[in-house]
């Protein structure tokens, strides 16, 4: 065991604070990772106060994660020490099932493990990247192409792979009309692979407020969703919404955006449920379908294609000292566009 | 102008009575149809009731006709006097739209000519299949295989349409898990395709009452939606689940039954909204989609695939007189499976 420094939550809804953690030793199979940066997910904050259920305290959040191996076990292959690497929101799966075959493990239905607020399979809870150090079973690290620096890097392994892959599940390419509902963490991620793939980007947020930004990381047009005209002028325009948002939305209102055969995506959701007139997907052949991550595989596609396309997030680096802080400005949709901690202050 | 025999609901909500009514003159591409049998669709009452939001009054119902050519215009190539034919949902579409020119004139963007409570490009009143002749431009009338009896063709026009659509549009075939959920008009002909396509068939019904009838129909299981255990035991199951029901469902729970990347398709739909947590499509990447009859092209499909796998609808045949009573037992879900108006009694 290691002990290692770290910032958790005591409890529901406590602060985080600094502490130590104990890591487990490095096993044949398992790479040690030094940690150097930790993106903030809006997920963090819902977990750590239990916005989505109860949750495991002491709690040491953090899936977007970017460092350097510093050990690896006897029987690991595929990394040395040296290697630039991340860890995203699975350190472990069944790796039997059908979806983990299928590199799917984020839909494992033998018990997926995720990189904290959870249980591995040595029965010990997990703690996150909001920590100087963590080891994870190679299977589930991820190598960070020489391109990207470690730093924008992080917030891909969530951000990143949750807005690539249901772009590309859902053909996101040239021809296509994507439109990206929501303009933060997630959102601009969208918006900079939707462009990246070849497709019309549109943003529709809640104001015009981030149109610049829109427009400069590849969006074609912006609009936004305050003005009712938008939704008469864009009626019926796109083959793909992917909706980054939280918050409740007038779903009915968003489908008639959709063009015949067209699909909105969730990958944010509300935690309460919503309305929907089923007439509103029945007309059109319309699809409304929900996207969590990506396997690991495809994590490892989408961070050699940012690689290759020169993509990385949109980042605010700040102290750990600065994180509860850092909660409150992303409830105020007030970053630009995703906190990332520099894990030498912990 | 021809005057013809038909039963028609004067006002919303009133009983139908005997009345005639006028059909056009057969024009340089049209076929004028001695209508032989009609099918009694629940979305016949739902619209002669002004379920759906106001209608035209006097309303002829029925799409779902079959009959006999009995004169064609001279512009007409596709039909000839005695052809077997039928007529389903649409008279008409706009035909130069994006949907019309993909072969998806149920989504036409121009203005769809729905076959009764709707006007016509002559700019009269549409009247449907409850009636002994109809005027249809020769590209919107589809031909009854010889293998095909004309009465349980009938329901096929829409019913079967319904529902063999989304089975290929979402693949059912081999390999393939599919329940219907709703074993009345929609759903025993869905049974029957899915089956004919290969698929492993599961009903799912409120009670085992239809039981008996969904096995002999092809459905290779039959589950009750009243009993709680159907929702442990078949969890993750299914690849795609075709909904006929119109009442009110707890949609989280029916997208549990479905496996990764699984689909729920409505056809049937609430008139009300319905309550979606959307966490029920993230986990699995799932599909809530909706679908509504077919194209032209793909209802002729349809007709030869029956035709060759034998495969009618179970029907009651009635008089004209019995159609009041026969719209009280279809919301009743008395009728096995279909009401089909003999129309040689109007």
């Amino acid at each position: 065991m290691t002990t290692v420094a770290a910032y958790a939550a005591p409890a529901a809804k406590a602060p985080l604070e600094r502490t130590t953690i104990e890591r487990r030793e490095v096993g044949e199979f398992d790479v040690l990772i030094d940690i150097k940066f930790a993106g903030i997910c809006h997920s963090d904050i819902h977990q750590a106060r239990e916005g989505w259920g109860e949750a495991i305290f002491p709690m040491v959040p953090g899936h977007e994660i970017a460092g350097i191996v510093s050990e690896v076990g006897s029987g690991v292959t595929k990394y040395q020490v040296g290697d630039r690497v991340g860890v995203g929101c699975l350190v472990d799966s069944c790796r039997e099932c059908e979806n983990c075959r299928a590199g799917l493990e984020q839909c494992c239905t033998g018990g997926v493990v995720g990189t904290y607020n959870a249980v591995g399979k040595d029965g010990e809870p997990t703690y996150g990247g909001y920590s100087q150090k963590v080891v994870v079973d190679e299977n589930f690290v991820l190598r960070i192409p020489d391109g990207l620096s470690l730093d924008v890097a992080a917030p891909l392994l969530c951000a990143g792979i949750t807005t690539y892959s249901p772009l590309r599940h859902w053909n996101a390419g040239p021809g296509k009309k994507v439109a990206i509902l929501g303009m933060g963490g997630l959102g601009h991620m969208g918006v900079k692979i939707a462009h990246a793939l070849g497709a019309e980007v549109t943003v529709l947020s809640q104001s015009l407020r981030k149109q610049d930004d829109g427009l400069k990381l590849g969006a074609d047009h912006y609009y936004a969703t305050s003005d009712p005209k938008t939704f008469e002028e864009l009626r019926g325009t796109f083959d793909l919404i992917l909706s980054t948002v939280s918050a409740p939305l007038n779903l009915d209102q968003f489908l008639s955006l959709l063009r015949t055969d067209g699909a909105f995506v969730n990958v944010g959701a509300p935690e309460e449920p919503v309305a929907l007139n089923l007439f509103s997907v029945i007309g059109g052949r319309k699809t409304l379908a929900g996207s969590g991550i990506g396997g690991i595989q495809e994590t490892q596609e989408m961070l050699d294609f940012c690689a290759e396309h020169g993509l990385g997030a949109e980042i605010e680096l700040i102290a750990a000292s600065e994180i509860n802080e850092a909660y409150e400005r992303v409830l105020n949709s007030d970053v630009r566009y995703r906190f990332v901690i520099d894990t030498a202050t912990i």
